[in-house]
């Protein structure tokens, strides 16, 4: 078998993290898996969600998004049509439950910070490269909350980092690309810890249902992928 | 440990599959999960979506909604507000791609197939009873297509049903209800055929990472629940 | 002349109200008026809407809702349209208006209950099925709230039911159901309290106008009628 | 009892129909009761909705609307609320419904007229005015399309007016203005063809229910002014 | 060069403002421009917007809408639609922004002013006959709140006026109507105070590109204009 | 006076058009003023808007949208609201007929281009970063459309770009970033050709009235400034 790109089938896209690519965002990093480009841009808001008011805890919370050529063809701007598309709102929550599974909520104190994932270019696999670099763009939000002296350490209890994996003509393959992802048998995601815990978990047969052991291998790619982003968000930033 | 319902860690909540309780449905069914009651009607429209017209293929999809007072305490009604949550979006997809998996898109013909998931008490699990519930009424739809002579056999090439699983106070249990979910420290949904293929896995960690021998035990259950679900299926079918 | 049914011209189709249907409502009733079923909820909400809060008083409100195949055909969600027809809000304003005029809104306090009937399956005269079941459970919730304390009595002053009459054939006859109502040459729909008064009268000439007699002849119909849905609210509610 | 206009209990407020008040309309006539004045707008479209296209008959329909500082305080607008309100939606059907009850569908031909009922001052009775005026608008739509030779008869069966009655300090009245409306105890909307039948009624108990006598009371006067307002329309009409 | 309604190149159309046309506005004009006529009509609302609460000073904002019928061929209601159009919502901006210039905000009091501008018929030229007559109904609100004690003084700093102007058949003109706006090669508006400040000016290429000196012999014809207007203004407000 | 940016009165900020973006788009230019960045893609499609069917002439449209955090505080996202707010729909309107003034409709045959403009990062002057980019990317597309055989030359009459200049302090300056635009006392946006031709000229008084002598110092900046972005578009262009 042979992947339309040439990687091995357990290798990563080239990947990069560009912290602080945005000049008015509190934390920013434009996130690049191969062809699929994320502009990640983390805000903190003062005012936290309705039913949180006076808790004394804060919150994480996503939106995302996608430019209309961002795609191969063009795709009506989610704006102009009035709504969100269900897949859009699938990721965002997918986003902020990553995010929040590794926030000390009561820790960061009664604010908001609401993480916008803008997909800039597309080429698959753009929820995990989302939740990828939203990490760090949050990270660098605490960094600044800290630097200002709204809080004394930054309220993360763990990275996170997300990645696909699918069965491509039979073979197990690890961060699908777009030629791969439509054609691809089986499909998961996999949001897991810098320690290795599982935050979440999407697989999905595409075509015919797929097997324990299929799901099992794909795990495996997934851990040894998440491993290579977990070290790279280390390096962004600076650790 | 005791769970609230007193039933034991590998135990369904009773489950009933009432056919035909619609009498305008070409296929429907009242499927109980417990206290849950999802009631799944078929409908057939002789229009496929767009993108499919002249293609000589069928199409199945769904809905979903819950009754203000399904719930504990109101819910807004989507239609009041305009909109539908991104949860709804989330399952009617779920509950569409779980039905497309296990049918014969090209033996169908030219119609679709529109599955409406109408939770009227909702205790925990509408989304597993409802595609549990979902296959029952689609079956009987293609019964109903086979008799009066539209298609000759019913182009379904496997069973699917869905079940809960989740981690109780620390221990992996089945077909989790409401007091139970929402006390969750994991939740994963398992979408799976008649002869055990993965159609989806949506594995959510609430409050902690959990580990993946954890989810391999909920794995587990799920397989025995399924195995009792599928074989309910067939007996609701009379097969 | 025959009606499809068989029934007589004054005869009610068979009518039941089978309260408690819900398990988490305060008050529930479901109602069936022959194949015509309505699940009406009524929901206890410690907030009056804006343009009463702090004046000391009650309010009582509905909506309604069809299950898309509550009808012959499929009807389009009106959660997935984006918004309620002008039907469903010209029903669910009428049911309002119906429960207001036999309840004190006064004596009731500073809570809002809120009722909803969802048509299960339709088979003509959903709204006045609608109105003749809600006004059970919204009973039952006062009751629920003079159980916890909350009031001292039941703040209803009246009964209130509805029904509809109409000249198929040129006969006048009571409780439409739908084959006599797609046919119906004119069509009305009485709201009445226990002591005959009148609270909504709305006649709709179909196909030509009619006359004062005719008129009178379906008002006296619905004397009948509603003299016998008002017992069986007695009989449902225990009195 | 004095109305607070020093109105007789059966008399009309002074009524007038300017026709062709619009320079671009088919039809047009600006109506006023007293104070309550509304254009209303015949426009003629070649295009019949879909339900209909290809059936050989014509259709009639209305849409209502209030200029936002036509009543006592500012009405929000409803293009800028983004929907038409349950009120705005029940009046144009009835509107649309009273019209078609007078036209021959089949002789009007394929096209569709659309009548346009926007109030421009409000002071009581907007609904009736509007059927009143919309009539007048629509027969000199028909009259063009005579003119141009599209049709080669009016296709009009019957005149159709309307009248709001109400119980007002326990005393029938007819043509309720604002300060009336108000305060009735009880309001009714009849809607009568020039031979006497009834196209619609819609009466509602405003604060108490009312007795059946007192509904007959309120049918005489509208009869009353009913007879004097399509004496005014043939004479607008010049017949 | 003629125009088609045989005006001199710097004529305006017939001008007339109807002062206090509304019953219930606080302020009311209806402008007419030739066969444009505009309702306006000013609201004095207590609350300003939540940007400005307890900020000590006023606001004045503008909504537009057309009647469907006030245009050579109906256009479809914005309210039956679900949103008011770019166009409407460009107008109603220039319109507030227009009012404010010539507003002391500070002065007039933490109250809002809406003045709606409504278009009864249209011939060309709606929003500039709309800041004209809306000046005269914000004048006239402002007397409204003199005379009832809530300010001493007018809060008005200079009068703001409109008028377009245009090259038609290669000729600049003054004030366009339909015929001539519907074929003009440049098309320009331009919102002048009563001492010659400039507002507003908004020119637009509608064929091909114009010159500099073009568009200064635009300018000089609204100069023109908007002299006679503003002089307009001042007779109908008795100055 | 000095400019906030150290800029002189006359100068632009740095200005880059950096083409072929986007791995997808026809066409494609990301232009930066300074710390204002857009990506201006333009998309080929093969449908024309309905009211241009089988006319045999295309169209050129545009769409316009923020980034949430391309703003110095966070912008909610139009997606999530529903809608687009009146300034976005303004400026895409304004691109759209700029880009219009200066292609042959008829010479690019029957297709669209939809140019996007996303602002990345905002500073002031979007809409004419925007419209400058937008007509690269233009130029792109037809250049495409040239290579694959579907047009013979390049439907583009002349080039077309846009600077606003404002009265700052006091002093006309050329090309306002955002420190400068929020305290402008007057600001101009001008769209010329090549050639000089205007296309559009939007001014705005933002505090006070202005004088045509101050308007007449900005156009002439405008010129200056324009000749020198479109010196840069043809360098981009390779020309």
């Amino acid at each position: 078998m042979t992947r339309p790109s040439g990687r091995l089938a357990d290798q990563l896209r080239p990947v990069s993290l560009e912290t602080n690519f945005s000049r008015h965002a509190e934390g920013s990093c434009l996130v690049k898996f191969g062809d699929t480009h994320v502009l990640c841009t983390a805000s903190v808001d003062e005012k936290v969600p309705p039913f949180l008011r006076g808790k004394g805890q804060g919150w994480v919370t996503a939106e995302y998004g996608m430019l209309p050529r961002s795609t191969h063809t063009r795709t009506d701007r989610e704006a102009a049509k009035g709504k969100q598309s269900g897949r859009t709102q699938e990721i965002q929550r997918l986003i902020g439950r990553s995010l929040r599974a590794v926030t000390d909520l009561k820790a960061m104190g009664e604010v908001q910070i609401k993480v916008d994932c803008d997909v800039i270019q597309a080429d698959g696999g753009t929820r995990t490269a989302s939740i990828t670099g939203a990490y760090v763009a949050l990270h660098l939000a605490f960094q600044h909350l800290v630097r200002v002296g709204s809080i004394s350490t930054i309220p993360l209890i763990d990275q996170v980092a997300a990645i696909s994996c699918g069965i491509y003509n039979g073979v197990p393959v690890l961060d699908l690309d777009y030629p791969e992802d439509s054609n691809a048998g089986a499909d998961a995601n996999f949001v897991l810890t810098g320690r290795g815990g599982i935050v979440e978990i999407q697989g999905t047969a595409e075509d015919k249902p797929f097997e324990e052991s299929e799901f099992m291998a794909l795990m495996a790619l997934a851990r040894k992928g998440i491993g290579e982003l977990t070290a790279l968000q280390r390096q962004a930033l600076g650790q």
